[in-house]
C-alpha cells in the first residue's frame, strides 16, 4: 500500500501532465476566440480538457493520500495541484460564457487577452519542468507576473470602453463578465506561479 | 483548562449540529422560494439560522484553540468548520438577494435549484454522521458532486434563457445573480464534501 | 544565511508597516470619495500605496522563506501577510472602479462606507500593535466585526435603493459593483482580524 521512495518522480510526471493540459485548454480557447466565439467544436474541446484536468487533479490527490513520503511538502503538492486546476477552470469559464451568451463576434481585446492566457500557460509549463530539474523557476514566474499586469491593463481598458456608449446594457453585462473572467484566468496563472516560486525557494 | 482525551466526541456533536443547521437553512430557503420569494418570515428564519451557524462556528473554533488533543487534525477541523459555515453563508446570500431585489414571483428553475440545495445539505448531514461512525463517506460525496453538476447545468440554462429576450436589463441583473448564488451554494457543499472525503481517507 | 533568534522583531516591524500602509490606502480612498470620485491624484495615491503593499508582502514572504525560526507559526505569518495584502487590494479595487467608471459624483452611502473602511483599518493597526505587545487583540477584532456588520447593512440598503427606480441599467451596474467592492473591503479587514485573533489565542 505505501511506497517508501524519497523522491516520487510520478508527482512531477503528473504536474507536467496537468500543466500541459492547461496549455492545451488555453490554445483551444484561443481557437474559439479566433473563430468569433461561436464554434461548438472548440467549446467542446475546452470542456473535454477541463474534465481531463479534473481527472489529473483527482489522480494527484489520491496519490497524495496514499504516499507516505513525498518529494516536496504534502501541503505544497496539494496547493499546487489546486492552483493548476483553478487555471483550467477559469479558461473553461471563459469558453462557457462565450457559448452561453451566444457570442457571434469577438473583439480585438478578447483576442489579445486570449493570447496573454496562452503565453501565461506556456510559462507555467516551463516553470513546472524547471522545478523538476531543480532549476531556477523565478524567471518564468516574473514573466507570468508581467503578463498578468498586461492582462489587467488590457481588461480594464476594454471594460472602460464598454461604458463609453454604443453598447446595450445586455452587451455590457455579457462582455464585462467575459473580460473579467479572462483577466481572472491570468490571475490564477499568477497564483500557481507564486506557489511554484515558494516551493522552489523552500527546496533550493 | 486542557482536557487530555484522545477522541473528543464534542467536536462530532458540533459538526452534526452545524450540518443540521445548514439543512434547516436550506429548507427555510426552499420555503421562501415556494412562497414566491416574498415571505419576510422565511427570510428572517434563514437569517436567524445563519446567525446560529456563526455561533456554532465560533464555538468550534474556541474549542479548537483550547483543546490540546483533537480527534482529527486541527487543520482539518478548522477547514471543515469553515466550509460548513460557507455553505450556510451562501444559502443566506440567496435569501438576502430575493428580499433585497423585492422578488415577487419565483421561477421553475429557482424552485429546482432550491431543491438541489436541500438535497446536497441532506447528504452533508449523512456524510458528517458517517465520518463520526468511521464509516465510508465517499458515496455521499459522490452524490453531492452529482447534485453540483446538475445545479451547474440548470443554472447555466436558466441564465441563457435570461438573455434570450423578454427580460429587462434590470431583471437580467437580478436573476443572473440569484441563479449564480444558488449554484455557488451547491459549490460550497461540494467543497465541504471534498474536505470530509479527505479527512475520511486520512483517518480510514 | 539563517539567523537563529527565537523572536524576530523584524516580522512585527513589517506587520506594522503593512497595517499602516493599508490605513494610508483607506485614507487616500476616502479623499477620492470626498472629491466626488474624480481625482486622478487620489487614484494614483491609492495605486502607489497598493504597489508599496505588494513590496512589503514580498519582503515578508522572502524573510519567511529564509528564517529558520519565526516568532509565531510560519503558516500564521503567511496567512496574516496574505490577509493584510487582500485588504489593500480591495481598497485599490474600489478606487480603480471609480476611475474606470468615470464617477463624477459620489453618494452619501459611498461616503459612509468609505468612513467605515478607514475605521476598520485603524482598528487593524491597533490590533497588530497589540499583538506585538502580547496584549489582548480581541476588543479590536470585536469592533472590526461590528464595523463589517454596519457596512453590510449600509451596502445592502444602498443597492436596494439602486433598484427602486430612477437609475439607468448602466448606473445600476456601476454602483452595485462599487458598493459591493466597498463591502468586500470590510470583509477582508474582518478576515485579517480573525487571523490576528487566532494568533493571539494560540500564543497568549
Amino acid at each position: 500500500m505505501f511506497r517508501l521512495i524519497p523522491r516520487e518522480e510520478k508527482f512531477f510526471d503528473m504536474f507536467e501532465e496537468a500543466a500541459g493540459n492547461i496549455l492545451a485548454g488555453a490554445q483551444a480557447l484561443e481557437q474559439l476566440i479566433e473563430a468569433g466565439g461561436n464554434d461548438p467544436a472548440a467549446v467542446q474541446k475546452v470542456e473535454d480538457l477541463e474534465h481531463e484536468g479534473d481527472r489529473i487533479t483527482h489522480q494527484i490527490m489520491r496519490k497524495l493520500h496514499r504516499s507516505f513520503i513525498t518529494p516536496i511538502d504534502r501541503e505544497d503538492i496539494h496547493n499546487l495541484t489546486k492552483a493548476l486546476d483553478d487555471c483550467l477552470d477559469l479558461i473553461w469559464a471563459v469558453a462557457a460564457r462565450m457559448s452561453l451568451y451566444k457570442i457571434a463576434e469577438t473583439t480585438p481585446e478578447a483576442r489579445r487577452l486570449g493570447r496573454l492566457i496562452v503565453d501565461s500557460c506556456a510559462e507555467l509549463v516551463r516553470a513546472v519542468r524547471s522545478l523538476r530539474a531543480t532549476k531556477d523557476v523565478i524567471p518564468f514566474c516574473v514573466e507570468i507576473n508581467r503578463l498578468e499586469n498586461e492582462a489587467d491593463d488590457l481588461a480594464r481598458d476594454a471594460i472602460a470602453r464598454l461604458f463609453e456608449g454604443g453598447h446595450t446594457p445586455i452587451d455590457v453585462i455579457k462582455w464585462k463578465e467575459i473580460y473579467e473572467t479572462m483577466e481572472t484566468a491570468t490571475d490564477r496563472c499568477e497564483d500557481a506561479a507564486n506557489i511554484l516560486e515558494g516551493i522552489y525557494l523552500k527546496n533550493a
